[in-house]
């Protein structure tokens, strides 16, 4: 019979990888494993960061974990030597990830990022707390042994990425899951930058409450066009190049027409609409009298439930996976798209439960914008204040539009 | 307006590339540039190697040219500088592509792989050929100097592959494009290695002639099920491990379900067969009855045609790319899968033209083995000699079923 697997194609229970943060403090590697953690954990991949606490990780990968992240400085040969060998007696794979910098400006903003924003330093005053912290760097100077490629260390699968993202060494990646890990880390840049994300305006069948399609704007979803630029404006400035993403569906490209001829604008396939299959077109009332068994299960696990002939959210978040690693790439986007296909996204950047994020109220005509951070990611919201219908829509609910209720997002 | 796109998201007549090879002779860098222009043209972007001839590639970007590729040994430094400076003059952008190789095995396979095929030695004594080989190479050894990431070449965007993938280094990547590339470059093996590809047997539906849906198998189509591991055993063999990938349809399920328990088996959604949205479950007589716009647009175009609410072939191939990629890296593998997702995949491996590739006839109850090689792909087929009925269509035809004609592989 078919094996089990995690929906990318890996059969993720046979692997299991212990990912080895190396580098001075101040080098990003706690940016890199969390931002890595929300990568895998939003893939539905089981991935916890450890800072040192080996034993607790072995104990982990023994309740069925996958991919751990030992967040350390693992400075010294030796360290890394003894990390490896306790993980091939586990049966883990080692991948080595070790961050290099010799920009000071960076390795400053770090410093301070750390310092503002670490519980360590909360109380403490600024410059001292800065004094301290670069005196805990000159102690790990001292021992620290970059991961030697020639030596006994070649054998090692690592990626050792200089000054995050310019130049960037792979040696001996093996397997599927740690060419995706590496891929994925080989695109991050540290830049700033913001993402911008908007549903399309109200739709014909959002008034009607029909799922799917490829109708064009109400009046109202017109309006909304027609705000959007200065929307927009207010939040990006005039000089800032944005790059927009639609879909391929009709009411995304209209909602995106009257944004500045200076934009460039691309149109990507796997931003359209979850594909609801055989429901397509239809009310919820109409799929709950045509298809009650669906309609149950749909609401029992919603982002499992695939529409026959259609998808799940769990299908939307692989075909998604390319324009999350397109945007780790890019400097300002806006994405102009769907309900199911911005919960998605947003559950990426917010670090949103997979089980939750299905039910999360993304209210239309609504502008919003996502800065990640050293430790997390920022959200700002704009709303163009016109009228539009509530695509929510509660568990067992048929109704044609319903007001959010509770923790919805 | 939307910008125009090539439907992977990247303006492509924004985007000039020349990919130049580096590395002494024997050292792949041949069977590198034309694997990338073949994954570059079937991603339906113009793709071109050139060797050494920089007047023509330049000649050639000017008309359109997206990717051009500099199959030379491009050995010194004064060399690269001279290839640098002539594309950014002409807003191109460059990525070196350095092949180094210090296995002896592979430098000596790599000898025998040109001697044995290039026409440049066809007529010769093969030892005398081998000999006149070595000696070019000494030649190119004396001024060869590899990329030099410390120097002045630090500021290139280059990817340096050692021993076939084993390292890899990677500078300065920029933009969309070249990081596609570079991550498909360093995906690549050189491992032996075949990839076996059969549609599912025969099912209801195609007794019907009816497309799409996800029904079970037919009678014969269960015969073929049961047939399929004593193909699979003549063409593999007893001791090689195999690894199959199925849909996530009941039809390749069921197709694989006698296979040896020993081999891992997948589901990939990316398989499931193109979506012929509104014309799912019809016959192609029901099609034209109610469609008949979208059939004659469809078999006027049929690499471009998308169905309402469905997929085109273009879009098959752009969710078939991550397949294509984990393809690259993997070994021994069998894909059980649908016509037009058949089509796409062969059609990658025997550089098929993507307008043809829709038309052709891919039987039934078939087993297709593929076994890339240095210039090409050997193709063999095993016929379970179990009658099925033909799902192939020629241009115009609403045939039920229909004998292939012509030239329809």
């Amino acid at each position: 019979m078919p094996a089990k697997t995690n929906g990318v194609g890996v059969q993720v229970e046979d692997t299991k990888i212990c990912v080895v943060m190396v580098g001075l403090p101040a080098r990003g590697k706690s940016y890199i494993a969390q931002i890595a953690q929300r990568y895998l954990q939003w893939l539905s991949i089981p991935a916890q960061t450890f800072n040192a606490a080996v034993a607790d990780m072995l104990r982990w990968f023994r309740s069925g974990g996958v991919v751990g992240i030992l967040d350390a400085t693992n400075s010294t040969k030796d360290r890394r030597k003894w990390v490896h060998e306790i993980c091939k007696a586990n049966g883990i794979e080692v991948l080595f990830v070790e961050s290099l910098c010799d920009k000071e400006e960076v390795i400053m903003a770090n410093i301070l990022d750390v310092k503002t924003s670490s519980p360590d330093y909360k109380d403490q005053d600024p410059d001292e707390a800065a004094n301290d912290f670069r005196r805990r760097i000159s102690q790990y100077e001292k021992v620290y042994k970059t991961i030697d490629g020639d030596g006994d260390e070649g054998d090692y699968t690592y990626l050792k990425i200089m000054n995050i993202g310019k130049q960037v060494i792979i040696n001996r990646i093996q397997d599927y899951l740690q060419s995706r890990i590496v891929y994925y880390l080989m695109n991050l840049h540290i830049r700033p930058r913001s993402v911008w994300l908007s549903r399309h305006g109200e739709s014909l069948y959002n008034l009607d409450g029909r799922i799917g399609g490829d109708t064009m704007l109400s009046p109202r979803g017109e309006l909304y066009a027609k705000k959007l630029p200065e929307l927009v404006r207010e939040s990006v400035g005039d000089d800032r190049p944005l790059t927009v993403w639609t879909s391929t569906l009709k009411r995304t490209i209209a909602t995106s027409r009257w944004l500045p001829p200076h934009y460039n604008q691309l149109q990507w396939k796997a931003l359209d609409e979850l594909d609801s299959g055989v429901c397509d077109g239809l009310t919820y009332q109409e799929i709950k009298d045509s298809y009650p068994e669906d309609f149950v299960a749909r609401d029992d696990d919603k982002y499992n439930y695939r529409y026959p002939a259609g998808e799940s959210y769990r299908d939307v978040v692989i075909r998604l996976e390319p324009i999350i690693m397109e945007l780790e790439r890019s400097e300002d986007i806006l994405i102009v798209t769907h309900q199911a296909v911005l919960r998605c996204i947003y559950a990426y950047f917010m670090k949103k439960d997979q089980a939750k994020s299905p039910w999360m109220n993304v209210p239309l005509h609504t502008l919003i914008k996502l800065t990640p951070r050293a430790y997390g990611t920022e959200e700002i919201r704009y709303e163009a204040n016109i009228p539009a219908v509530s695509t929510w829509r509660g568990k067992g609910s048929t109704a044609k539009h319903e007001a959010p209720t509770g923790d919805t997002m």
